[in-house]
């Protein structure tokens, strides 16, 4: 694999952050890397592989030379900044919702649809975090017996909500532990001990932001337009792993055992479903970890052919940076 | 409406204090107060109404004269005592397990079905807490256009494994923010920043005894043995209100105008359902309320007559000491 010049945008946001790490642990050739954040953070020095690289302030002119463009710099920087950087000749894999929905831009997730990476006109989104963590686990499924519905409830981490986020849980435990009323400067409601339907705004059908884009972005990955599905997206005092409860209807009989095999063999998955001793996902335990964790995998015996599980993944790896790099790992892999 | 006996069994426990502040809070008509524990905390005294009571060691004869029990000891302790404080005369509002299930006691939750209360003969039980949360703003909604199938995921809060689960939390927190390692007395897992499926066994067929309890209770509570529920119930670090994701399927249509009228006259529900401003049901705005709390209403439009919905309760108070002495009002407010 030949060496690649890299720019990340949105390198000191916590997916930014996650992105530099990746790159490293997962060795991603690398000619050069331009480090591009809001004129905030211009100057600032981060240090990766041992060289101290500087941040640039992320402008149109910022993408001369540069080959991949990793982005998660918030769907309004995303729109302004990114077709300069397809001109100026880079490919961008695209963390925010900006392009997502485009018929011309691939959704990828690599263990679902890699085909579509070749399809890109420059541009490439990553979905979703709560849509990757349903979908990565649901799909192989999907392809043995066919879903025709799924109900899916939600228990997001701060993290999704940016690092500031995460750093306002620890401190709002801090302060509620101490009996202070806990300071509130990026969520509008109190995040320590508590928890709050998810903090996108909701649309005339009741539905969140966010759980539409688990729904049509789960249709587009799946190309299955056909596809229903009823999520309700809930933030929980939780550091940086999302969970989902997923109650599934499928066209097709599904074992309990059958879908454990399939789960089994699926990319991108590690099964952790021990009834014995009460040992199943949890987000402390996905994080930091590449696969999506699955458990409480049970016939759902009130339906035709339903099965429920319980799913943990690390919101900030396969949720986010993980899934970018893999597509980047296919993109470039094939040159 | 004469003044009563009662006894409190398990008074120590968080329920048990639950039980004396709504007794002093609702002006519950007492002649009498014991307060019963085990031997451990036979003499410690606790102020009620400013006087100090000496705790008792809840003993087979200790029910003499008592006309009321609330008991909210753990199931062992409840089908060892409790038969003996029928023998004496009282009767028993049961928190625990143990005769919830039993055809000849009555399992109430007086905003759904109070008539049962008269057929007791000595006990009657109390619901588990994530049933009752469910259960008070499902029912009216059953009795419009008849619930079929519901499928639940529940956001568990530590009070429902007792005081020590709560102070566990609390104590964990402060480790992690500390940088130590949690420790672990009452729960297998963390439970600061983190989750877990409900510590509760697991059957034979993949639910755990908290989910079979939610289906089996209401079935019984509803008196519609026909009733589909698939609930996954998963403990959250939060304190002392459980939150439930509902997405319901009726008989009949039920459009979101006519459910949120219905929800807003119900008795026990408040409303709060404010799309503007991402104001909806929230643990800590349950705590220390009687009222279950309902928002997030929305037509689920993947199936016939579907109603999505989420609700926070307090599991003290409604999920268990609040719904004991609604009870124990209706039963002696009729002498």
């Amino acid at each position: 694999m030949k060496k690649v010049r890299v720019a990340i945008l949105g390198v000191t946001g916590a997916v930014g952050q996650e992105f530099l790490s990746l790159l490293d642990e997962r060795k991603f050739p690398i000619a050069e890397l331009k480090l591009l954040a809001s004129g905030k953070s211009a100057g600032k020095k981060i240090k990766f592989q041992g060289k101290a690289l500087a941040i640039e302030e992320a402008r149109p002119d910022s993408f001369k030379g540069i080959e991949l463009v990793l982005s998660s710099a918030g769907a309004i920087v995303s729109r302004e900044l990114i077709p300069h950087a397809v001109k100026a000749g880079a490919v961008v894999v695209d963390n925010t919702s900006a392009f997502r929905m485009q018929p011309d831009v691939p959704l990828v997730i690599p263990e679902i649809n890699p085909l579509e990476i070749s399809k890109h006109k420059g541009i490439i989104a990553n979905p979703n975090c709560s849509t990757i963590i349903m979908a990565v686990p649901l799909y192989p499924l999907h392809k043995a017996a066919r879903l025709r519905r799924a109900v899916i409830s939600t228990y997001q981490a701060a993290s999704g909500a940016g690092m500031k986020a995460m750093l306002e849980l620890e401190e709002q435990a801090r302060e509620v532990l101490a009996g202070k009323k806990p300071s509130k400067k990026i969520f509008r409601h109190q995040i320590a001990f508590n928890l709050f339907s998810h903090d996108s705004k909701i649309r005339p059908d009741g539905f969140t932001e966010e759980e539409a884009k688990m729904i049509q972005e789960t249709q587009k990955i799946f190309n299955a337009p056909e596809l229903k599905l009823v999520p309700t997206t809930i933030r929980v005092p939780v550091l940086r792993a999302h969970s989902e409860s997923i109650v599934a209807e499928f066209e097709r009989p599904l074992s309990e055992t059958e879908a454990r095999k399939i789960l089994e063999k699926a990319p991108g998955v590690k099964v952790i479903d021990r009834r014995e001793d009460n040992y199943f996902p949890m987000p402390i335990e996905a994080t930091g970890r590449d696969e999506v964790l699955v458990g409480r995998i049970r016939k759902d015996p009130t339906t035709e052919n339903g099965l429920a599980f319980f799913v943990s993944g690390d919101q900030l790896r396969k949720g986010a940076a993980l899934n970018a790099i893999q597509i980047a790992e296919i993109l470039f892999a094939k040159r």
